[in-house]
């Protein structure tokens, strides 16, 4: 396949981004590369997707469609994707065609498997729970042994929100937990005692220039992050040590555009929970505490432009609008100190991200 | 015709948001509409206009088109507008098929003639410089006499960034003066000493509410705004005068949006320039100083949600770019406390606005 000739970074406005998938977290995206005054185009299976409806360009296709695909990196300058379940074989396609693909095939291949991102985490010097590969259930009693209950076993790959993982405590659970993951290929980690969940919300360039956030700190619900409050309160080792981890990561992974990466803190140290290869939940606090927030770096990032300043400007809680919870836009509405962010979802299903509310607190 | 049903304010997230024009205001506009959920539909002769780029649904057609004007009131839950120049007929139609049309043509009326405007802001104690109608060469004369030289002809109606306006500085200058407005109906203002132009942007709700923003402080070149530095340094009475300025011409034309109101500054009062019904250019520092800008503050007002804050929290020169100047966006990308925002515009013609960059001054 001949590779076409295509603008290099920095990309001038006026350049297609183009995005796969078309979520809250495209919109978003969307509207911050609108605002630097490039085209956005989408490709999502769903016509009139939330990121679409917002956005120059869609491509109504499913995500491994090769027609889509093709027409989607022959109108984008850079292609970058808001969910790290992109088929691999579509951006090996995108790429095969001349197509500037960030975060690249590497990140996105890490992240994918559980088995093999946490191989990553650790070769890198980030540590994790220790973990054991699961294909059987011989595998996972033998690695129940080895690690200690409890343990959590997931599937390797997807899953997200808690889906597709179950805790074992005892030996008396294995059956059960196999199959609750559908006996598929799995791993087993290892319980962690930790305090509190954080997250690194970071940012690395074409030229390998890097930057990060400040530290924000989660809490879920049923396996879904409720809130995050950030600036997160921690000691200057507890930020260094989070600094010196997504340093690793970006870097070992040869890393364009914006990461998260989810901590447990120990209160001694940091181990890496996991770490997903796009704009973040946990980083919708930079929205409103930040000059530029993690959908404009994402987008300077993969852009090739210098990435912008991550020191926050304000005190954020942010919480999540689950499914009918939506509903509360109107109390939200006259909250002088709650900015609203709604992503234009038709069905408010159970546990569905309909929006989220950042609460500012100054001084 | 008969009057259609529609819901009532408050609207809800997934209301549609209808737009006279496809501008810059326009499109930030819709920016801040899609964050709070809502749809946008935007009204424009040009296909692929600016606004139109980031919003759900555009209609092309010009802006007395009939059919484009019912399908857009037929699809909206408010219709606004971006710019003052909207034939007045064109919102009476709108607001005959029964669509909710903010700012009202009251509004509109006022702020399309120049005559109108300074008789009505002169008849709520919003004082103006002295000013006469001028319909001929001999008005012209008359008026010159009476408001003593300088003086300023403006034609009555349309003109913008110092277009379709000369100074008489003699009664040598009478004729040119006449034949550089066209001979067409006009106003001659008296010259205003003043030490600086203000001005100040305020919103008001259907249920009558009010709120300003603090006062920027503008400088032009060649008629075009430049620069505008807020919040601008103004002792407690400056500021207070020019809030109530704002609520008696709020409450004058019974307005419901945001409105721009120039101000000139005296040293010992305030006297309006002009007033323009619609999100203003020396509005655009608070998208980075403000925690609800003016886009936001539009929407929520013409929703009919609770207006939000108005306070600052940085300081912002907000620049212009204009024509060429928008190939600057290579050094501003890197300026740490620059934040760009483009318009999306193609050609860059000489004094055309194609962005403009906040620049965030805390302290």
């Amino acid at each position: 396949m001949a590779v076409a000739a295509r603008r290099q970074p920095p990309l001038a406005p006026g350049a297609v981004i183009g995005v796969l998938g078309g979520g809250q977290l495209g919109r978003m995206m969307a509207e911050a590369a609108s605002r630097l005054g490039f085209e956005v185009a989408i490709l999502d299976p769903q016509p009139r997707s939330p990121a679409a409806r917002v956005a120059a360009r869609q491509i109504i296709a499913a995500y491994d469609d090769p027609a889509g695909l093709d027409e989607l990196g022959r109108i984008s300058d850079v292609v970058t994707f808001e969910f790290e379940n992109v088929p691999a074989a579509s951006v090996e396609r995108l790429a095969a065609g001349g197509a500037l693909v960030a975060p690249g095939p590497k990140a996105l291949a890490t992240a994918q498997d559980r088995v093999a991102e946490k191989t990553f985490l650790n070769s890198v010097g980030a540590t994790t729970v220790n973990f054991r590969p699961v294909d059987s259930l011989d595998d996972l009693r033998a690695a129940l042994k080895g690690l200690g209950a409890p343990a959590l076993l997931k599937t390797r790959r997807e899953g997200y929100d808690g889906k597709g993982q179950a805790w074992v405590r005892s030996d008396a659970d294995v059956e059960t937990a196999w199959r609750a993951v559908g006996e598929r290929p799995s791993i087993l980690e290892a319980g962690a005692d930790f305090r509190r969940e954080l997250s690194i919300i970071a940012a690395r360039g074409w030229d390998g220039a890097t930057a990060a956030y400040p530290l924000g700190e989660n809490r879920h619900e049923g396996g879904i992050l409720r809130t995050t409050l950030a600036p997160a309160e921690a000691d200057r080792s507890t930020e260094q040590a989070a600094r010196d981890i997504a340093a690793k990561v970006l870097n070992g992974l040869d890393y364009v555009g914006v990461i998260g990466i989810e901590l447990f803190d120990l209160g001694d140290r940091l181990l890496v929970n996991e770490i997903a290869p796009r704009v973040h939940n946990t980083g919708h606090w930079t929205q409103d505490g930040c000059a530029c927030d993690q959908f404009e770096q994402h987008v300077r990032a993969i852009a090739g432009w210098p990435l912008g300043p991550t020191t926050a400007h304000a005190w954020i809680e942010m919480t999540n609008l689950l499914g009918p919870e939506v509903e509360r836009w109107r109390d939200l509405a006259g909250e002088p100190d709650a900015r609203l962010h709604l992503y234009g979802k038709g069905e408010a299903r159970p546990g569905r991200k309909m929006g989220h509310v950042n609460r500012i607190r100054r001084g």
